[in-house]
């Protein structure tokens, strides 16, 4: 049996500070029906999609923050994107904030904050959620920065792994699919953890700058788009997976985000690929079992991989200096 | 003061099973003298440089093999090399088969066969020894490949870890310099282990056939070169590191080897690229302060990697299935 799931990236252009979540919305159901015309059984959206990217824009208290989160999914303002997804049998993934009413480490229930993606079956279903686990930015006003990026401030770290779940979506009755947000695509760590547990199809949305807005040092501005693909063409070429990477593009509040939304292959080509900046929809065929030949070849982990070896990986956080080497 | 190594990539030709290492050495002191004639203060010699890339060549008794292996270095046919070495005030990397009378794990001294880099002061002094951890192909005799690889066969795992060494290196008082071998540089965890030691440049040498001669399926040809490439300019960028990854190529032994030697900056670009299927000199300066932008925003291992999230890299070997996902 053919094993080939109809993928769609949905992309969106800027959502300003100003404009609701039911616009966002009603722009992501129209998304929706174009990917049905198209045949797509699954539509990827971007992280944190229903609003502006908050995380540039600095609350002296925090709680004042949580009106960029959702305290229910689905809820009166996304209730339309789950009747759309019923109406033409597809399922979605959705990067959203999250407040959610949870036990922390030391056991006490109170309002948790974390950045959060979840896949939908068409029937409305999460399949699976993920909490992003690398959060970029800083967690106090930078003065010396011209956009602020407060993700450290507002949300927890994720608490939920790097999970992989093998579901039912569109025709096959079994994908294995995984889920990383935005920084996330950078660490290698986080593919790994995803192709040790056999993924098929990684999903990721994005909000990322044109320009590093970091005090710290110049980075070329045309860079920024190679980073990001050679980052997600690396991952799923040495974890043999299909990868979908979607973009929130345009300039969303004076700040330009960069779009380039790709499907990725498992041997890292780039199958279809969003060129504007605006809401825009790609399309491809993805033969899951395409990934069958990187992991028993090259990428055979159990014939290859040598944990012994990686001891630093877990071992340690930060880089450590080298010995210096003396004359014996 | 300025941070610049001049480094080159000494990409080598074929060299045919019937050619002595003499003959391998002659050609490369002659690249060492392009090497000072073009300023290079440290050349890069591919895996395996002395001889034929020999594990295609099945012998059933293992110890004929072993007249592909050095049993001292320098030795007297690569004497040459170190006495270039010193007349130019040149640094080297150079990729041998090793045998080493050592102790194994359970404490037996014995003839013990590695896969091997040396780094080497203009002095002859070994700054460094890395033995490749990543062993590709297989250990018997396989029917069903049209050329062998049976580097299990020839040549333990490796045993000394990835490591790092700061060393004086050209004019620069101290350079973090790390290696790896052909296989490696597609394994995201070699990477950053040595990036958990503040490496500043990576070398790694290769030996890669322009196509994949498993017989487990088909891989398209014209993918072999990028996803070296892919490889290593991912390593590079998210672990804000030089690169330089060299080859032997061409035609040997009628195995087509890929060539494509390249030195690569820590935003990932390609500084230099050699270009022929044969001896070939590429140089770069590398401005190893260019490190320091990646390793203190983006890639500030201290403040955003989150190993609790890491577990599988170091506590399974291979990949497991995931989850099933049921109605709840």
């Amino acid at each position: 049996m053919s094993r080939i799931l109809t993928v769609a990236a949905a992309q969106l252009g800027p959502i300003q500070k100003s404009e609701s979540r039911a616009v966002a919305v009603d722009r992501m159901v129209r998304l929706m029906e174009r990917a049905h015309k198209r045949g797509a059984e699954l539509v990827v959206y971007p992280e944190l999609a229903l609003t502006t990217f908050f995380p540039r824009h600095y609350h002296a208290d925090r709680a004042e923050a949580d009106r960029w989160f959702e305290e229910s999914m689905p809820s009166n303002e996304t209730a339309p994107l789950f009747a759309a997804a019923r109406r033409y049998g597809i399922g979605f993934h959705l990067g959203y904030a999250e407040i959610a009413q949870e036990a922390d480490a030391a056991g006490l229930v109170r309002r948790r904050h974390f950045n959060t993606a979840i896949l939908v079956s068409p029937a409305g279903e999460i399949l699976l959620k993920y909490r992003k686990v690398h959060l970029p930015g800083h967690a106090e006003f930078d003065p010396n920065r011209a956009v602020q990026h407060l993700e450290k401030r507002y949300f927890e770290v994720g608490n939920l792994g790097f999970p992989v779940i093998r579901a039912p979506m569109g025709g096959q009755p079994g994908v294995n699919m995984g889920m990383m947000i935005c920084n996330d695509r950078r660490w290698p760590e986080a593919w790994r953890v995803l192709g040790l547990q056999s993924v098929e199809l990684v999903m990721v949305g994005y909000n990322t700058p044109s320009t590093n807005q970091a005090a710290a040092g110049f980075e070329a501005h045309h860079l920024r788009v190679f980073h990001s693909h050679l980052s997600v063409q690396a991952g799923a070429y040495q974890n043999a997976t299909f990868a979908v990477a979607v973009a929130k593009a345009g300039t969303e509040d004076g700040c330009e985000l960069f779009g380039h939304s790709i499907i990725v292959n498992p041997q890292g080509e780039i199958m279809a690929q969003a060129t504007s900046w605006d809401d825009e929809l790609i399309t491809a065929d993805c033969d899951l079992d395409m990934c069958r030949l990187g992991r028993t070849t090259i990428f055979a982990f159990d014939k290859h991989r040598r944990p012994e070896a990686y001891g630093r990986i877990t071992g340690q956080v930060g880089a450590v200096e080298p010995p210096v080497w003396s004359k014996p």
